[in-house]
């Protein structure tokens, strides 16, 4: 296919995804991984499915300090110019407000599309026409998300409610949002699966920049200030003072908070959905998949498992990794460190790394 | 103390140990390694017991080709003569049986004592006091065997059946022994527990030479012969020759099932009362404790089990070991392999490790 027309892609790469810990660590977090086992990153898996999307030159990364040098290492094609190096960590509101600014200055009302650094994605003529129909939407004036549809009663999933078809000719089954719920219990998130209205809410969105700056100049003034103080400055010889002035000032938060739950309220959010295989590979147990997993990620043999029902064995060591008659048990072995732990402990694993942190393990985390 | 008047000690240094894979190796097998965390590995504990009780020159050891050098290495005060080295593996009875005729050959008829050399135990003291209990019923003509006192329904040993005292004024507590029986169901093992008279069979034989050689006569006359051809050539330029001829051809019969229940049976067997603490270390429940355990054998740093209740976890590769969530979870963690099974399967480690050989995994074996 070719590109969308004045179609850019911004991937903000943050999060240290301690959930994954072993695997992944403060200097390498999961989107610098190949947790899939499928030879690529999935920085890089993200800028495989959006280079077809967006022209060549037009997918930005937004990163920090630490990783901006393996970023650029494993992304080849990617023009140092759209290296966006925050000055620090404010969450996803500020590193792509100030993407959409800085695309704005540089491109004019383009449609950008922000899209996480460390899912994996199947289908991706499903992905590609997805993005198109928010792109569709974007061209509207609406803030679009793309809502994957739900194949089980997620709870580690935020969903998105959708309401009345937009009525779009070139884009039918993009419908405006409801509303943005948090992560559901059990109980709702059997309700979700079975009222086909609710879908997961994947944090991929999809706004012409000039839509997403007035947004912001509403709803969050200060911060669209700051952030247009730091954009005014980006190609210039002031970029490092102004940012370093301006940037630990702005607040954390997420866009879904900052930007997508309010303006779903007002009408302004439109979904198109995504029937596309999905996982944001956040704890183990989607880094297995259902029936429990044996992965192999740094060579040596594949992890032996033996009566084992549920168990998930990731090998990124180089070593034999052997699970007998321990059922659910989940296995992560890498050159310094092996974490053992049950399938129904794997969201814990966040909490447990701030405790190795407090025993005195920082040098392994 | 003062050693025993003629006692000699043998320990025969045999078995893989698989039920400890990955710690123990065909290699390295487990008397060679130090499992209870003590600084001094199994056999090198074994001897340290002996010691005391037999002279200066009067601890031998039965080993294979294989493990030849690493003994030695690790007992240096081992005289190379007391270093029986087997032509192969044919179980215990034939190596005890060499042992015990090149001893008679050389020292005359003395006493002799077989220990195990991958046994932990603890309490010296009343290790000492057994022992000579044993040493004293057999100068009076018994094969004589230190039954260890029951703290547990084990079903994982073999059970002593004690009759009426022996009258030895000297060893009061020494019994005749009525049956050596097999390893228990857990209603039998609870029975065993409570009757006070059964204890385990921890393999300890303590007999006059001469007597073991007059039994092994009787019971088994071509292992006898073998023996003894193989004996009256140890200490000729014909050692060699002689073995290699003879020893292929002995059975491979253990000590218990070849001398210990006949001669029970016809009531030629004692047993000296055990008190001491006593493991034979056969799998990582025995190694663990009841409570489970975490064990640093190879530096590095200690592991942590966090909500973990029954788990067991061993460092061996100097790497992090965490446990978090995963109660009842066995983790032996080595520099290139690693094993997670559950407390109640660690007896079925062996037959995992055959099907390991199988699946082309032998040189992690």
């Amino acid at each position: 296919m070719k590109p969308l027309p004045g179609f850019f892609a911004v991937i903000p790469a943050g999060g240290a995804g301690q959930r994954l810990w072993p695997l992944s660590r403060r200097d390498r977090p999961k989107f610098l991984l190949d947790l899939s086992g499928e030879g690529r990153t999935l920085i890089q898996q993200a800028w495989d499915r959006l280079a077809p999307l967006a022209g060549p030159g037009q997918i930005e990364v937004v990163t920090g300090r630490a990783h901006a040098r393996p970023v650029a290492a494993q992304l080849e094609g990617l023009d140092p110019a759209n290296l966006i190096v925050e000055p620090g960590p404010r969450d996803s509101m500020p590193a792509i407000a100030l993407a959409a600014a800085i695309t704005r200055r540089r491109h004019g009302d383009v449609v950008l599309g922000s899209f996480a650094a460390d899912h994996v994605i199947h289908g991706q003529d499903r992905f590609a026409a997805a993005v198109e129909q928010a792109y569709l939407a974007a061209q509207e004036g609406f803030i679009a998300t793309i809502g994957i549809k739900p194949t089980a009663p997620a709870t580690a999933y935020g969903y998105i409610k959708a309401g009345p078809p937009l009525g779009l000719v070139e884009a039918p089954e993009v419908r405006l949002v409801e509303a943005f719920e948090e992560k559901p219990d059990r109980a709702t998130a059997e309700r979700h699966l079975a009222d086909g209205l609710h879908r997961w809410n994947a944090g991929m969105f999809v706004f012409k920049v000039d839509v997403l700056e007035a947004q912001l100049r509403q709803l969050h003034p200060a911060l669209a200030d700051g952030i247009g103080q730091v954009a005014d400055a980006w190609d210039t010889p002031r970029r490092e003072a102004v940012a370093s002035a301006v940037w630990p000032s702005l607040p954390r938060i997420a866009f879904d908070h900052a930007i997508a739950e309010p303006v779903a309220a007002a009408g302004g959010l439109a979904t198109a959905p995504g029937d596309f295989d999905w996982s944001d590979m956040g704890d183990f147990g989607s880094l297995a998949g259902a029936d429990g997993r044996a992965l192999t990620l740094a060579g040596g043999p594949a992890p032996v498992v033996q009566d084992s029902s549920g168990a998930v064995a990731v090998s990124a060591g180089g070593r034999l990794v052997v699970v007998f008659g321990a059922p659910d048990v989940v296995v992560v072995d890498t050159p310094d460190a092996v974490l053992v732990t049950s399938a129904g402990r794997v969201q814990e694993v966040k909490g447990l790394v701030g405790r190795l942190e407090d025993g005195g393990h920082g040098q392994r985390l």
